[in-house]
C-alpha cells in the first residue's frame, strides 16, 4: 500500500533542501513509503523520487514486488544496472543521496554523471520517519510492553553460575514464546568485569555473586523494535557499585524529566552527562545519551551533544546513560520515550532502581 | 593476529591497479586482514592501507579492539570523525574506496577532497579473499559437512501437513545442535508455488502430496559460511515436474564438470543455461548461476554471463541452476565447489537425485 501521505512529506523536505530529485535504497525506507519491502542484499534496489511526481522504482527481475503506482524499471543480474539509473535522472541538477547507499553504486554513478552534483539527502526521509505517526506509536508502546516482560521473565530466571550465553539464548526463546519477528538485535548479557565494555558479546563467562549483570535487550513485532537496558546485581552489591547504580538511573532520570518538543537533543544529552561528570565519572561515560529506533533499532539521529535539533512530537528514541570501569564493571539504565505534546511517554515500566537477583 | 601475508597480497593488488592508498570499511575485510573484528553498526570504522606501509585505524572510542602494529586514530560521536580521516589522506592522488562504504562517509570525505579521485577499489581486497587457504579451505570443508547432515535430517523430518515455518524453525535447532554459530542466511523453505520465487520467505504454508520442497540453507561455524540447496517432492511427483528436477541437476553437474583453474566463470553459466535453455525452460532460469562465499554468504564474484573472470585455485563459490514455474513449482540444486589444481572438489555430498519424501 503507498504511503501518499509521507511521500508527500518527504517531498516537502526535498523543496525545503533545494532537490527536485533524490534516490533512496534504504529497504526500511522504502517499506515505509510504499509498503514494497525486498531484502537486495548485495543488488541494486533503489526508488527514485521526484518533487514533479514521476517516480521510478529500480528493480532487479530477481525481487518480488506488488503492482505499484510509481513505475517499475527491471533489469537482471547481467544488465548495466547503474546505466539504467543514470540515464533516467535528471542531469545537471543535484541529486540527493540516501546515505546507506553504498560505494559500488554511487561512484560508478557518478562516474556516469560528471555534472550532476550528488548531495547527501536522507534527512529528507529521515526527518519523517523520525516522527511516528499514531499507528507507529501504539506498535513501539506495544513492543516496549512485552521488552518490558522478557525483563522481568529474565530478572526471574538468573542465577548464580549461569553462562551469559544461557541467559542470551533464554532471552531469544521468550521473544518467540511472545510472538515476536525475534530480537531487535543480538541481546547484550555482560555479567562484571565485561560489562565494561558497552556492546560486549554474550560469552561463557559465567555469573559470580557480586557481578553486575547488564542486560541491553529488545524484540522486534509487526515491524518495529524495542530495546532496554537495566542492569542488576548477583546476590550482593558494593556500596561503590550501588552508588554508580544509583548515579546511572538518576542520570536517565534527570533526562527523561526534560523532554518535551522543542528542547534541543543536545540538553537532553547535557542534563545526564553533567550529572554523572559532577560525581567524578564523567569520562567513564563514553557514549552518547541516546539513539532514535523505530523500524530498526537504531534509526538516523540521535541524542548526543552534537545534534541542536529541537525535539518533536512523535519522535521516539532512547535515554542510556552508562558508566564503564575498565576491568571491573559497567552499568547502563535504557529506556524509550516517546515525545508528546508536552512532555514525554516512558514506553518501558521495568523498575530500574538497583536490586540484586540470582 | 595481523595477517601481513594477506595485507602484503592487497597491497601488490592496489599497486597493480596504480593505487597507493585505499580505505577498507567491511568488516569481514578488516577481520580477515588484521583479527581485529568489531561490529560497527552505524558508527566509522576503517582500516586505510597505503602501499608505503603507514596503514591507519579509524576507530571509534566504544569499540574494543587489541592493540595492533597499525597506528589508531580514535574518535567519539561527538568529534569530526570525516574531518579526522580527511586530513590523513594523501591529498590529490587517487584513494582506493571500499565498495560496502556507504553515502553518508563518502560523500563528506569527498566534499572535504575535492582534488582526490575516488576510486572503487573493492578488487583489491575481494581478489585476495576470493581464493582461500588452507586453513579456510578446510573450515569451508567441514562445514559443507554439516550442513549435508542438516539436510538429511530435514529430508527425514519433513511431513505432509507441516508448514514452511515449522521446517524452518526446525533447521535453525539442528545448527545450533550441531554446533553453529547460527544459520548463514536465514533458510528458505518453499513448498509448491512458493518456489517459483527464488527468495521466498517460510511463512505457514502447509505441505501438500504433490508440492515441490526447495531447502536452501546454510550454517556458520567457526566464522565461515555453508549454502546448499535441494529439491524433494511430497510423496509424489509429476513427470513433468521429476523431468524439470532431473535437468536441473544435469545443469548442476554440467557446471560442475567444468570446473577448474583458467576455465571464465562465465562459461560454467553458460554450460548449464544452454542446458536448461535446449530443453525449453531458459526463460525460467531467472538468476545467475552462482556467487561466491566464505566469511559471508554471499562474497564479492558471481558466476554469470557477465564475469569473464578466469577460475583460480582456491576459489570456492556455489554452482545453483534453478526453473521456477511462476504459480506452479521451482526447482533448484545448489553445491559448493572448491577450484583445485586441476578440477574441483565439490563441497556438498548430499544426494541430489530426484527424491520424494514426507
Amino acid at each position: 500500500m503507498m504511503k501518499m501521505e509521507r511521500i508527500d512529506r518527504v517531498l516537502q523536505a526535498m523543496q525545503e533542501r533545494g532537490l527536485t530529485q533524490m534516490i533512496v535504497c534504504d529497504p526500511q525506507s522504502i517499506d515505509y513509503l510504499t509498503g514494497v519491502y525486498v531484502e537486495p542484499f548485495e543488488r541494486l534496489f533503489a526508488l527514485y523520487l521526484r518533487t514533479d511526481g514521476r517516480h521510478l522504482f529500480f528493480l532487479n527481475k530477481l525481487f518480488t514486488v506488488p503492482e505499484t503506482p510509481i513505475e517499475q524499471v527491471w533489469f537482471t543480474d547481467t544488465d548495466d544496472a547503474i546505466g539504467q539509473v543514470a540515464e533516467r535522472m535528471q542531469p545537471g541538477v543535484p541529486l540527493g543521496i540516501d546515505k546507506e547507499w553504498p560505494a559500488r553504486f554511487l561512484l560508478p554513478l557518478m562516474e556516469r554523471l560528471p555534472g550532476t552534483p550528488c548531495r547527501l539527502a536522507s534527512d529528507c526521509v529521515d526527518s519523517v520517519r523520525g516522527c511516528k505517526d499514531p499507528a507507529e506509536q501504539e506498535l513501539m508502546r506495544m513492543n516496549s510492553r512485552l521488552n518490558d516482560e522478557v525483563m522481568g521473565r529474565a530478572a526471574a530466571f538468573i542465577r548464580q553460575g549461569m553462562t551469559e550465553r544461557e541467559v542470551a539464548d533464554y532471552l531469544l526463546a521468550q521473544y518467540r514464546d511472545l510472538g515476536c519477528e525475534g530480537p531487535s538485535f543480538s541481546p547484550i548479557v555482560s555479567f562484571g568485569a565485561n560489562a565494561a565494555d558497552p556492546h560486549h558479546m554474550p560469552d561463557d563467562t559465567r555469573l559470580q555473586a557480586g557481578d553486575c549483570i547488564v542486560l541491553d535487550i529488545g524484540g522486534k513485532k509487526a515491524g518495529y523494535c524495542s530495546d532496554m537496558t537495566r542492569t542488576y546485581f548477583c546476590r550482593t552489591v558494593s556500596d561503590k557499585h550501588a552508588a554508580i547504580h544509583d548515579l546511572v538511573r538518576r542520570a536517565n532520570e534527570a533526562a527523561e524529566a526534560l523532554v518535551r518538543p522543542g528542547v534541543p537533543l543536545c540538553e537532553l544529552d547535557k542534563a545526564a552527562r553533567d550529572l554523572i561528570a559532577a560525581a567524578g565519572y564523567g569520562e567513564y561515560f563514553t557514549h552518547r545519551l541516546g539513539h532514535f529506533i523505530g523500524r530498526t533499532e537504531h534509526e538516523q539521529g540521535d541524542v548526543s551533544s552534537a545534534n541542536t535539533t529541537p525535539a518533536r512530537e512523535g519522535m521516539i528514541f532512547s535515554i542510556e546513560p552508562g558508566v564503564y570501569l575498565p576491568g571491573e564493571m559497567g552499568v547502563r539504565v535504557e529506556d524509550l520515550v516517546l515525545v508528546t505534546a508536552d512532555g514525554c511517554e516512558v514506553l518501558n515500566r521495568a523498575d530500574k532502581h538497583c536490586r540484586v537477583i540470582g
